[in-house]
C-alpha cells in the first residue's frame, strides 16, 4: 500500500458557489495507477465544504441555496461577525454543518460513486477566493 | 498494512427509510481477521446517507425525520423536480446534508463505537430501491 | 505504511459544550513521526460530534448553538425521550446531523487545515460527561 497526495487548486465566487470537482479527483486516482483503495477529499479552509450530489443546476444553483438559507442566511447578525468585525459568519456555520471532508472508495481505479452522484467542493465565504483541495490517494 | 472491500446489498422503502447496518460491517471485519485499523462506509447513490445514531424507534420512526421535514420536506416544489420532472429534490438535498461515507475505526477486531452508537444507512429516495453500500475494511 | 491509534480523554460540559481538540491530534501525529497520511478522528458515543470551524467565541459559545437550535432545540419533547424516559433526543439528532468522526491529512508532520481552522469535539449532551476521542494515525 502506499500514499500519494495532490492538490486541485480552484478560483471561486462564493456565497455557495459549488463546483463539480469529481473529474479532477479521478484524473488524479489514474495518474497514481492505483487500482484499489480510497481518496480523501479534504478542502483547506473554514468557509468551505466536501460532499457529494447529483450535480444540477436545480438542485446546485437554488435548492441547497435555499436549505442553507432557512439554518444560516447571509446578511443577517451573527457573533463572529462582532468578533472580527467580519461579515462571513453564516459562511463558518456552513462549513461546520457540511465538513470539509470525505473519503470515496475506488476499484480498478475508478471512483465507486452513483450514476448521478458527483464530488463538490462548496465555498461558503462572501467573497471570491482561490482555494486549495488535498486530495490524498490510499491503495495498491 | 491491506485493504479488502465487501459490498452490502439491501432493499429499503425510502422516505427516510433508516437501517443499521453495524451487524453487518462488523461481520465483515471480522471475515477478513485484521486485528487493528479502519472501515469506510461509503453508500453508493446521490439520494443515500451514512451516519451513526441510537438505533431506537423514537428517534429512527419519528424524530429524525421531523427533524429533515424542517429543512427539507417531501412533497413541495423543487428546481431539481422541474429540472428533471422528478419528485425526489427533498431526498438529494438530505444526502448532501448528511453525506454518504463515514469511516469508523476497529481494534481488536471490533468497531471502536459507544454502547448506544450504531452505523446506519438512511434511504431518502421517495420510492423503494436496491442498493449497494461499500465496506472497506483498511488494516493489518 | 502503519497504523497507531491513541486515545484523547475529555471532562466535558454538555449542551454543545464545542472543544478544540487540534494540539493534541497534532501532538500524536508528532509522537508517532509520520511525514505523510492521514489522520481519524472518532469520537466515541451517540450524542458526540467532530468536524472543524474557526474557533473563536462568537461561533463557538453562540451561533453554532443558535443554529442548531433551530434544527434539534433542547428541552421540548422527543419520541426519544418517551421511549427511554430520557431527556437528550436533542442531542442525538445533532450528533447523527453532524457526524462524529472526520478524517484530515499531513504533509512534514503538520495536519492540513485553513489557518483559521481548528478541529473540535462536540458534546451534546444533556449532563456533564467523560469522553473519549480515537485518534488514528496512518502514514508513513
Amino acid at each position: 500500500m502506499k500514499i500519494v497526495s495532490q492538490i486541485i487548486q480552484l478560483k471561486t465566487k462564493g456565497y455557495t458557489d459549488i463546483i463539480d470537482i469529481t473529474f479532477e479527483v479521478q484524473s488524479i486516482i489514474d495518474s497514481v495507477e492505483f487500482k484499489t483503495g480510497s481518496v480523501l477529499i479534504s478542502a483547506i479552509g473554514s468557509t468551505t465544504g466536501i460532499t457529494t450530489v447529483e450535480y444540477e443546476p436545480g438542485l446546485v444553483k437554488h435548492d441547497i441555496s435555499e436549505m442553507l438559507d432557512k439554518l444560516a442566511p447571509y446578511g443577517v447578525p451573527y457573533e463572529h461577525n462582532k468578533t472580527w468585525g467580519d461579515d462571513n459568519g453564516a459562511a463558518h456555520l456552513r462549513s461546520t454543518l457540511i465538513g470539509t471532508s470525505q473519503t470515496i472508495p475506488f476499484d480498478n481505479g475508478k471512483l465507486i460513486l452513483g450514476t448521478w452522484q458527483q464530488i463538490i467542493f462548496m465555498d461558503f465565504d462572501t467573497r471570491p477566493r482561490s482555494r486549495e483541495i488535498v486530495v490524498q490517494v490510499t491503495g495498491e
